[in-house]
C-alpha cells in the first residue's frame, strides 16, 4: 500500500526556507508570487494490513514534530 | 491561486534520507514498511493569471533538479 504522508509547518511558525525560496524566484525576475511555503513529502510502502492507526503513530512518533508541524495522510 | 509543486527523486536515484527513515521506523517497532522515498513539497500562492509556462520554469529553473528530481504541479 502506497502512502503519501504530508507534513507542513503550521500556520504562524516561520518558514525560513519558504521565503528563501520566495526571494530566490524574486530574484529569477518571476513577479506575482505571493507566498511560499516549504513542507515534507514522505512516501511510504506499507504492508496492505497497515491500519490507520499505526500510520498515525508513525508520523507522530517519528515523521511529524507536532509542535510545529501538521501531517495530512493520502493514499496514493 | 494555491499550487502545490511536489518534487521527487527520480527512480534509481540513492535517497539517504528516505533509508534513514526506514531505519528510523524500524528501530520503532514498525514492521511492514517496505520503502520510504523523502520528497519536497512547496505550496505556492502566485497571482491568479499566472500561467502554465511560467509556473513550468519556476519548477525548472529553481524548485526542482531536474536531473535527479522529478515535478509535479497540482492546484489546491
Amino acid at each position: 500500500m502506497k502512502l503519501r504522508i504530508i507534513v507542513t509547518l503550521k500556520p504562524g511558525v516561520l518558514d525560513p526556507q519558504g521565503k528563501a525560496i520566495h526571494k530566490a524566484l524574486d530574484g529569477l525576475g518571476f513577479a506575482g508570487v505571493e507566498d511560499v511555503r516549504q513542507g515534507k513529502l514522505i512516501e511510504l510502502d506499507v504492508a496492505d494490513d497497515t491500519d490507520d492507526a499505526t500510520i498515525d503513530a508513525m508520523c507522530r512518533k517519528l515523521l511529524a514534530n507536532t509542535v510545529i508541524e501538521n501531517y495530512r495522510v493520502e493514499r496514493a
